[in-house]
C-alpha cells in the first residue's frame, strides 16, 4: 500500500486524498471532472447555486467524467436585518455602483427550501461525497444522504466544531486552518477569532474525533500535502491553489492578483460578504471596513456587494472586487489540474524519499 | 546518515535539530542544559538579562553540561513616549496595584550599551550559538560574533524579514508562524498584520532565502517536527512545550493555565508589553483593549505592567498576568525536558515509519 492511501481514499473512491476545495463562484464542471480524472477529487461548488443549476452542473460533470466527484454545499443560518440598515449600507455604495454604471440591489430571498432541494438534487444523481461549510445539517438530512449512499463531509475550524460533525454522522471533517482563503468555515464562535492554524489545529483535531481528518489552509504543493499527512491528516483540500488553474472560473485579474501576491498581503475580513473571508487587501476592504459597524450580516452585505464586485472584477479592477485567497501566495501558479495534481504527488514523494 | 541530520544539527554540533526557544524570564540554567544534554539546543532566554545575570547563567550552564547550547538576545528598538502617556497608563493600572499592594512603576533606562554589553559577555564565554529577536544586528555585531566562532542565527515572521537576516550574514533563520507563544519576532511590518500561519510560512521562506530555516509555532510533538521537515525546514524550535517543562521557570499558574488550555483560547496582543505578543485571554488583557490607544510602545508598557504581572503569578492569579501560549494548548504535557525530547523523537519516527 502507498503512503497516500488512506481512509479518505478508501471512502471516496479515489486513487490520491487531494480534494480540490468547493470554491462557490469559481468551479466549472470542467475543472472538477479533470480533477477528477487526474485521481483526486473535484468539487462542484454550490454554495450559491440553484437546484436547477446544480443538476446541470453534475450533469455535464458527469459527461466529462465516471469517477467519483463531490458538491459542496452552504448550511443555511438565521440572520436578521433591517431595510434601514439596508439603505445606509446601499447608500455608502452608491458612488461606486454610479462609477460602474449599477442599479442598487435589495436583500435576497434566501429561502431554506432551496437547501433541501438542493439535497434532493444530489441524492437523485448519486453524487459520491457532499461536503457541507457554514454549520451541519440536521442529523435526518445526513442520514437521508447516507442511505443515498453519499459520503458526507463536515468543515471545522476547531476541535469543538468536528466534534459536532462527528456528532451528526458525518463521515469525515476538512480542518480549515487560519492560512485558509475564502470564507471561514466557522459556525460555533466568530469566524475572526478561530483563526488556528494549520500546524497547530491538525494534530489537535486528530487527537480529538475517530473520522478522518482532511487538512486545509496553507496546502499549496506537496511538501504542504505530506506535511499534513505527517500530522496525521487523511488528506488535503486545496483551494488557493486550484483557483489559479486555466480550468478555475476565476477571473483573470483575481488569478493575476494571487500569482502577483506574497504571504503578508492577505486580510480576514467581515466587510465584502458579512462573513469572514480571507482575500487579499485592496481598496474596497479598506473602505468597507471604516464603516463596518455598518456592514449586514452573511448573506445580506454578498447581496448588496456581489454585483458590484462581479462587474469589477470583469473590468480587470482589482481594488473592488474579492480576491479570496489564502497565505501560500509564493507558492501558486499558473498550470492546469492535471498538471498541478501530477506536480503534488511528485513533490510529495520527493520528501518521501529524502527520509531515506 | 539519519532523517533529523540537518544543516542545524551539524552548524551547531548538536545530535537533534531541536531548539528550546530563548523565552524570557521563564527558562533556567536546569532547563538548558537538559535540552542540551538530551540532544536538542537548550537557550538561555537573556531577552531581559543584564550582562552579569547573563554571565552568571552561562556559566552555571557550563557547569551543568559541557555541550553546545545558545543564548537568545532581543535586539534593542527606537521608540518614543511621553511622561504624560506614562502618568496616563500608570492611573489605569492603578487600582490593580492598589490591590496587590504594589508602588507605582517608572519608564525603565534601556540602555543600548547594555545590548553591547551582552554580546561581549557570549563573546567572552565561547557561546556556541546566539539567536536574535525583533530584529537584525548590525553587521559588525554578527562579523565579531562569527570571528569569536559564534553561530548567528536571526528571527523571521515573513519571507522579506527572513531575507534581512539572511543579507547581514546570519547563518540561520528560524520562522516564526502566527501560531507561536508570547511575542511576535515581526521587525519590518507590525506584529500583529505579519501572522502568516507556519504551513504557509515555512515552504515559502525556504524557496527565497538559502540559509537553513527552522520552523516555530503550533509545533508541540513529533507530528509537528516531522511535518516541518517535510516543509523543508532544517530544525524546529518549541517554546510553549518546554514551557511546561519542570525545569521551566515559568509559575505554576501560567503552566497550568496551558495545560489546561484549548487552541481557541490564545490572541495576538500589544496591550501587555507594547509588541505583539500571543497569550490566553484574560481580564487584564479585556482591560487594557478597552483602551489600547492609551497603550505605550514596547519596552515602557513592559515596564510599566511587569511588577504587576509578576506578583499576581505568584499570588496565583492568571487574570492579571501574561501567560504566554501558543495556540497548540491541547498537546502541552506535564513533563522534563529529556523525556520531551525522547517523546519527540519516538513520535516523529513513529510517522516516518508509517510511510514505509
Amino acid at each position: 500500500m502507498m503512503w497516500y492511501q488512506t481512509a479518505i481514499t478508501e471512502q471516496c473512491g479515489i486513487q490520491f486524498p487531494i480534494i480540490q476545495a468547493g470554491m462557490a463562484g469559481s468551479t466549472t464542471p470542467e475543472l472538477v471532472a479533470n480533477v477528477t480524472e487526474a485521481g483526486g477529487l473535484g468539487t462542484i461548488g454550490a454554495g450559491y447555486m440553484t437546484p436547477e443549476k446544480l443538476e446541470q452542473e453534475i450533469l455535464q460533470v458527469k459527461q466529462l467524467t465516471s469517477k467519483p466527484f463531490a458538491v459542496n454545499l452552504f448550511v443555511p443560518e438565521a440572520f436578521t436585518y433591517t431595510d434601514e440598515a439596508v439603505n445606509t449600507m446601499n447608500d455608502h455604495l452608491q458612488s461606486y455602483r454610479e462609477a460602474l454604471s449599477l442599479e442598487t440591489p435589495t436583500a435576497g430571498k434566501h429561502d431554506s427550501e432551496v437547501f433541501q432541494q438542493v439535497i434532493d438534487i444530489v441524492i437523485k444523481h448519486q453524487v459520491a461525497v457532499c461536503t457541507f461549510t457554514f454549520g451541519v445539517p440536521l442529523v435526518d438530512i445526513v442520514s437521508k444522504l447516507h442511505d443515498a449512499g453519499v459520503i458526507v463531509v463536515g468543515s471545522a475550524t476547531t476541535v469543538a466544531e468536528a466534534q459536532e460533525v462527528e456528532h451528526v454522522g458525518m463521515d469525515a471533517v476538512v480542518a480549515q486552518g487560519s492560512e485558509a482563503g475564502g470564507h471561514r468555515a466557522a459556525f460555533q464562535q466568530d469566524g475572526a477569532t478561530s483563526l488556528v492554524g494549520t500546524m497547530a489545529l491538525i494534530p489537535q483535531m486528530v487527537d480529538h474525533v475517530s473520522i478522518p481528518v482532511i487538512a486545509a489552509g496553507g496546502i499549496m504543493d506537496g511538501r504542504g500535502w505530506i506535511a499534513s499527512h505527517m500530522l496525521g491528516a487523511a488528506g488535503v483540500q486545496l483551494g488557493t491553489a486550484f483557483l489559479t488553474t486555466r480550468e478555475s472560473a476565476s477571473k483573470p485579474v483575481h488569478r493575476q492578483a494571487i500569482l502577483n501576491s506574497t504571504e503578508t498581503d492577505t486580510v480576514v475580513t467581515k466587510v465584502l460578504s458579512g462573513k469572514a473571508a480571507r482575500g487579499i487587501r485592496n481598496a474596497l476592504i479598506d473602505d468597507l471596513e471604516s464603516v463596518h459597524d455598518k456592514v449586514l450580516p452573511y448573506p445580506i452585505q454578498n447581496d448588496l456587494t456581489k454585483q458590484l464586485r462581479a462587474t469589477a472584477a470583469k473590468e480587470n479592477n482589482a481594488q473592488w472586487t474579492h480576491i479570496w485567497s489564502g497565505q501560500g501566495g509564493r507558492l501558486a501558479r499558473d498550470t492546469d489540474a492535471q498538471t498541478l495534481i501530477k506536480s503534488l504527488l511528485k513533490e510529495a514523494q520527493e520528501q518521501v524519499d529524502r527520509l531515506n
